[in-house]
């Protein structure tokens, strides 16, 4: 049960969100720039890896099977790729450079310190330019946000696989706006 | 120096927000709301108060100093209070209510997991509404965020504390809207 009351039975993010529209409509126009209407050098299914990895790091399940929902459907490979990533990005059939970006994500979300120049230095060399960098250091932070608001008030997550594979049809075909 | 090239000057936030609109405008108005113009019970320099305090947690010296310079700008008391709260916030002059809430804000910024039940109690007892917790998660989360978009990309924090004044006064006026 939810530390607050809401005035709506929607789950996770979403009935913060319908109950607090004010702070709701930021933070829902950061998700649609963030994953996919802003330009970027990742893919709209890259993004929502990145974001999935960083929510299952942050064990916050809502979010985590949601973006995790978003990312198969928008990414080649689908949920398997998707599942091996979250279970050992490392070994995971993804090109180095997204590899090399997981693991920026990854420090950012263990603390709020600048990521090594060691790692910098790796995803350079994958090819990594500025935009991949800011672009995956603030998704990162950004679910450090959510991941933080959704579990910090302790709101419910659905258990049925099937209401994130009908969110996840929405989100692509009309967008974060539109959930608004 | 920045893992990214800036084209630009500016320090800390501002700079990535001046070369980044496309997501500075939702961080922008996500702070706007959530720290000034938004309904709350707390008043604005109870909210810089909470974020200076996270931002002092998460050891990223130009959001924490920023803050805790608007918070002492528009908070009774002014920087003694401030630097009270952020060396011992159990020692320091303000409210119980406020304290109880400095421990809901401490949970969210340690991990992305529900705030304690304890934690929660403590601060319903010292009269902590729906808004206070709602509210004071959502700002401690949204610092988590601000504080590692900040320090990920290694951004440059200014060491004159004339600046930090200087913003204060701007943000106190105009807001963080007028400063995007």
């Amino acid at each position: 049960m939810a530390h607050i009351t809401l005035d709506n039975d929607l789950p996770g993010i979403s009935g913060l969100m319908a109950q607090r529209p004010d702070t709701g409509a930021p933070l829902n126009q950061l998700a649609e720039t963030l994953l996919r209407s802003g330009d970027s050098p990742l893919t709209r299914g890259e993004r929502e890896l990145i974001a999935a990895y960083v929510s299952h790091l942050n064990s916050t399940p809502f979010c985590a099977r949601s973006h995790s929902a978003f990312a198969a459907a928008q990414l080649e490979g689908g949920a398997d790729v998707v599942g091996a990533v979250l279970a050992d990005p490392e070994g995971a059939p993804v090109p180095a450079l997204l590899k090399s970006l997981l693991r920026v994500a990854a420090e950012v979300q263990a603390h709020a310190r600048p990521v090594s120049d060691e790692t910098v230095r790796a995803a350079r060399a994958e090819g990594a330019t500025d935009a991949h960098l800011h672009d995956t250091v603030l998704i990162a932070a950004a679910f450090c946000m959510y991941n933080r608001y959704v579990s910090g008030l302790a709101t419910d997550a659905p258990s049925e696989p099937a209401y994130y594979d009908v969110t996840a049809d929405f989100i692509v075909r009309y967008g974060y706006g539109a959930a608004a």
